[in-house]
């Protein structure tokens, strides 16, 4: 109860972090998941689609970058006493069919998944608790080839979503050649991969922000540690600085060749035979992506490139959109990555205790939407419906029949159905509404056997200062015959298109 | 920790109530989704999309066909202590989004919204814990016209669905009429519509399930309460014998004609306002679904069709699917109703204190695509790609090339990526993925400079026991050039196809 004893209404509101989609915007969004999804199908890619929720036993505890392990999610406990969460990305997912599954599934198990994921984590400008992903992975193929063919749909894929050849790269590097590092630097036994977790971590994480913190803090959190802007520390990995600096100088070995990059890191794994491994599939993972046609205008091996996430085991890559856009501010801006993944060979492991090899890739969708829409600029918003307006209340039927007769003829159409009262809202709705154009007819007209049709888009041309003799070429208003209306309106939307 | 000191592994399950959906499913699913997107983009209403979670305030108590309320809902505590749960229909949040952003959208606000709900009820053969819905309303359009338009937009995407004319009935009734035949009976007081809301809520369920339990068993819960088989008592509405007797003479209050079945019902609602209102509605809509072409084969009055839903205010509606199809023990079997919806204009008002009118449908999208799978029988599978096999390992850039050719040419291909030595298993595999063709190169023939071509669907139909004639005129394997690769692959499709 409120104060004043009535029942207080409930808010109208979204949770915190979370907010809904328009038109134009979920049309933009359908409109190119249906372009990626046609590549993905064209590979052999076939949709999986899982439920939004798990048990949080199968999800596991592989949320990126999260130092907390169990935090991030949403979760609750059923009647059982189970936990279910909200799945939080649609790698996890698919372990878990893979899985649970595996009898009845064709291996290698190509698969894309479009949808949305959730995080229960601080939201922030742009950053919402839901969001959407779209993946395409292969489970059940150990080599290289199924890493190359994953970076070479990305790319595809990319184009088809509207980014052009040139406004994006590739980036890959690998987790075997990062381990052999490390293993050089004292902090990796391929013996015992448990020893050190805890500092790998933190160096996966450390690099992971080199374009956020820069080379110095990098270092500081390879080291002791790093205290930020706002006084809060960061705990570092602990390592010597002779040991940051070969990992320092594995971040920066990309040479001006796939060939160059290739031998310093040859040289910087020295011994490890799990690092040279690494060095060789990465050369055949650029080999194979050229005969695919991606040289290196569009993959290039960069061993900046690590991936926050700890599961990966061999190639990691990134798609990276090279364009620059201006902010509301007019600053130019980069948009970075809108894509990323690799190989991880142990998640389905975790369930059946036998390794099944995966490799894939997850882009973001949200962030590719706003780059295209960075990229397109303003533009032309999207068109409205034909608005056939309500001048006689009792002849509904006889709009009604326009509006059917205008989208038999595969135009967009709608009849006003607020109070028709004042014709003014209505032509206001058909402006809120991006129409092209109005049907009226009044009684007068109706008993002329006439449709009065109106040009919105010209209107409002005109009324924003065109000239007198335009207006008089090109009438905003005309009348045609009743038989006439989808003449008459396909006049003025090819006037508009045109 | 397992008895035997190991870590246990996690189940890899769904959790109980939960399904994965495959391939054909989720493209069967996407294709008709898209057909009706299509029809109500076409009749001028904008998709929007509102998160999976909203706050338990924000979504009420409007779950249909629950006694208990509250219950039915996955809710959770979220960390500042507001619960939050996942929407269970598409309706709630569409109220939430027009208060919310009333002052933003244009009214009347026509939208159409598809997506997964969640109920946390007790699943069971064929029930699950998350399903998709598919619904179109209108916010703000107070009158009949617009109840009219939803019904035949409903027709339309029936039929874009693949539900051909005279598969299908919509049903359409008045909660008006039902509340003025209640006040004739005693049991509603338009100035106190608090008073019997109980004994209301108990009505409109007996009637829902009418076509389950006949006469004897709505007559039953419309009076002292019913036993059911299993000895389980559901308590009724205490309504006296003859007060039933109206009730039930409502529900069979279906004339020959609509002009029957209203007078029927203008003797009905007596001297109640509402009621004569509710049924000149009831007229009104059927002549402006019949201007636009929704004749009596395919919109009838009919007074058996109430809705379990509380809230509706005003015409309410069900489409069902006419045809019989076969379970799966071949018995007939009518699948019923596949959309329902109606009017509710005080659904807004929760939020505002002003009623803000809307109408609308929503799709069973589960059960139509059940429907239209049962209505097409078994059919050929989806068409799998064609599979490039592996002969020699070293020349995979080779085979990816290949299947990069085909993919131009707008044929879906793919390379097989598992483990290559066993090529039995390569052929095993294409069969599971329903490959059409194969695609084969040894070193012998990549020496000859040709490729050979196997036909998997003739391959198989062979196999099954075509005649000797038939194999020689329609060999399952031939040779061709490499440069006639896709040339080769086509011929197959198309003798395929033919």
């Amino acid at each position: 109860m409120a104060k004043d004893g009535r029942p207080r209404r409930p808010r109208a509101e979204t949770p915190k972090g979370f907010r809904d989609w328009f038109g134009a915007e979920v049309a933009a969004r359908e409109g190119m998941l249906a372009r990626i999804a046609a590549v993905y199908r064209a590979w052999g890619f076939d949709p999986l689609e899982t439920p939004a929720v798990e048990t949080v036993e199968a999800l596991g505890k592989f949320l990126p970058d999260v130092d907390r392990p169990n935090a991030g999610v949403f979760a609750w406990q059923d009647e059982d006493g189970d936990w279910l969460a909200l799945r939080y990305d649609l790698t996890a997912p698919l372990a878990r069919v893979a899985a649970q599954h595996r009898a009845e599934l064709p291996f290698p198990y190509r698969r894309y998944a479009m949808g949305p994921v959730w995080r229960n984590e601080k939201p922030g400008p742009g950053r919402f608790r839901q969001f959407w992903q779209c993946d395409a992975d292969t489970v059940g193929a150990p080599t290289v080839a199924a890493d190359a063919e994953i970076c070479a749909m990305l790319a595809e894929a990319l184009e088809a979503a509207g980014i052009a050849r040139g406004d994006y790269l590739i980036r890959v590097n690998s987790r075997k050649v990062l381990n052999g590092v490390l293993e050089a630097a004292g902090l990796f036994d391929p013996a015992d991969p448990e020893r050190h977790a805890a500092e790998r971590g933190i160096v996966l994480r450390a690099i992971d922000k080199l374009d956020r913190l820069g080379e110095a803090g990098v270092r500081a959190l390879l080291g002791a540690g790093r205290r930020d802007d706002s006084g809060d520390f960061t705990a570092g990995a602990g390592l010597s600085e002779a040991q940051a600096a070969v990992v320092l100088g594995f971040v920066a070995a990309r040479g001006a060749t796939g060939a160059d990059t290739c031998a310093r890191l040859r040289d910087l794994v020295g011994g490890s035979a799990a690092g040279r491994e690494g060095v060789d599939e990465l050369e055949a993972l650029a080999a194979l992506a050229a005969a695919q046609g991606l040289g290196p205008d569009r993959l290039v091996l960069d061993p900046a490139v690590v991936r926050g996430l700890g599961y990966y085991t061999g190639p990691v890559f990134e798609a990276e959109l090279t364009f620059e856009t201006r902010d509301e501010r007019g600053r130019p801006r980069r948009f970075g990555s809108v894509a990323g993944g690799g190989r991880y060979d142990d998640l389905v492991a975790r369930f059946t205790g036998e390794r099944l090899p995966a490799t894939g890739v997850s882009i973001g969708v949200d962030r590719l939407l706003a780059a295209l829409a960075a990229r397109a600029g303003a533009g032309r918003g999207a068109e409205g419906p034909v608005v056939v307006t309500v001048m006689d209340r009792e002849r509904m039927a006889d709009y009604l029949a326009m509006a059917a007769e205008l989208r038999a003829a595969g135009i967009r159409a709608e009849v006003y159905l607020g109070n028709p009262r004042n014709f003014g809202n209505q032509l206001r709705y058909a402006d809120r509404r991006s129409a092209p154009a109005a049907v009226i007819q009044g009684s007068d007209e109706a008993a002329r056997g006439i449709v009065t049709l109106k040009d919105l888009a010209l209107g409002a041309a005109l009324a924003s200062g065109a000239s007198h003799e335009e207006w008089r070429a090109q009438p905003a208003q005309v009348e045609v015959p009743r038989s006439g209306l989808v003449a008459g309106v396909r006049a003025i939307l090819a006037r508009r298109d045109g």
